[in-house]
């Protein structure tokens, strides 16, 4: 069966984002140093059209998380547009008419919605829970592995209800002091965990883990 | 001059401790899996007086940590016996007469005490501040360095003062969901960090930064 995996970049004090985040600072105060290591590389500026970048010991780290990715879960606060009902002119997702996914994604929400395709992208809008995204992810993703999108909580509940297989957690030398918690409310306590790569640069040092 | 550095073990979560610690269960639920990697070492072993163990990547590590330290730094809640006044009975620590340390220790107390000598371990009691407890601990350390012995909110004062040289962190696949933060209250913000090694083995990822 196709895994469930995610991979995340974290503080060192263990912060996805920084303080105080808003729709003008997404990623709180500093916690754009967390994805520094990630864009300078080159394989991360193509899958984004963009130029340049350098090839470290990060690169084949960073395919892996591109390839073998056969669908994505994400929360409805990384879809966006909410919280509460969708409203007459829905939200159409932060990514424009070309979302970078090119696969489908199913979005965990609270409120029913007709699927949306934008592109190669197809978000399915999710009701009744994580197991059932999580079946409805696999099926899709075929042969695949299915990935946690975000946002932490996200990653959380299915850490806490032991449906996640493997974990990487990607770790930048930054103390950002405050933000949204990786690990927060006890999420995964307890879990059998065993560390099966690490790999490290000066900008990073990657763990990744199986889990359960 | 001598380095001010401190090593901890550290659940992946972030916790130096379990959730609800107590004088019976003074590492908290679950917080002896934090220490279990250092006492399967023969080198932990043998230091602390015990046969066996074993010797894997982690071993020189050890062994740094226990060469080269000419004095420790301890905050008032690691040596015990309190808070408040000492009393006309003061406690003498946790370790006995011959404490494992053999070396300089200053406690950090709110509490004047004259100096305590058990076996080859000093006990000297400072009530004027984290800066002046590590101008005695540099004067007596000599050429050795300085290491912050615990606990957590010590490492937090010192890394918040930009005080620390050199923070190692022991990270065994162990997620507590609660207990005491290394991490909180914003300790160390912003601070300017570099990954100067990273060892791992099935037990344990260490880390250590140069700080500041």
């Amino acid at each position: 069966m196709s895994k469930l995996r995610f991979e995340i970049s974290v503080s060192l004090d263990g912060y996805v984002a920084g303080p105080n985040q808003s729709e003008e600072s997404p990623l709180g105060e500093g916690g754009e140093q967390l994805h520094e290591w990630v864009i300078k590389l080159a394989a991360w500026r193509e899958s984004h059209g963009r130029e340049g970048g350098e090839v470290n010991a990060s690169t084949p780290l960073m395919e892996e998380s591109l390839s073998g990715v056969g669908a994505v879960i994400m929360g409805r606060g990384m879809f966006g547009g909410g919280p509460g009902p969708w409203g007459e002119d829905p939200w159409q997702g932060w990514w424009g008419k070309e979302p970078p996914f090119h696969m489908p994604v199913f979005v965990l929400a609270h409120h029913e919605r007709e699927p949306l395709t934008l592109g190669e992208t197809t978000f399915t809008f999710v009701t009744d829970g994580i197991e059932s995204a999580l079946a409805q992810a696999r099926e899709a993703a075929g042969e695949g592995d299915v990935t946690i999108g975000g946002g932490a909580d996200v990653a959380q509940q299915y850490l806490s209800a032991n449906l996640v297989d493997q974990m990487q957690l990607n770790i930048p030398p930054v103390l950002l002091g405050g933000g949204t918690r990786l690990f927060d409310g006890g999420a995964g306590a307890g879990l059998d965990l065993e560390p099966i790569l690490v790999v490290d640069t000066p900008d990073v040092t990657h763990v990744r883990y199986r889990v359960g």
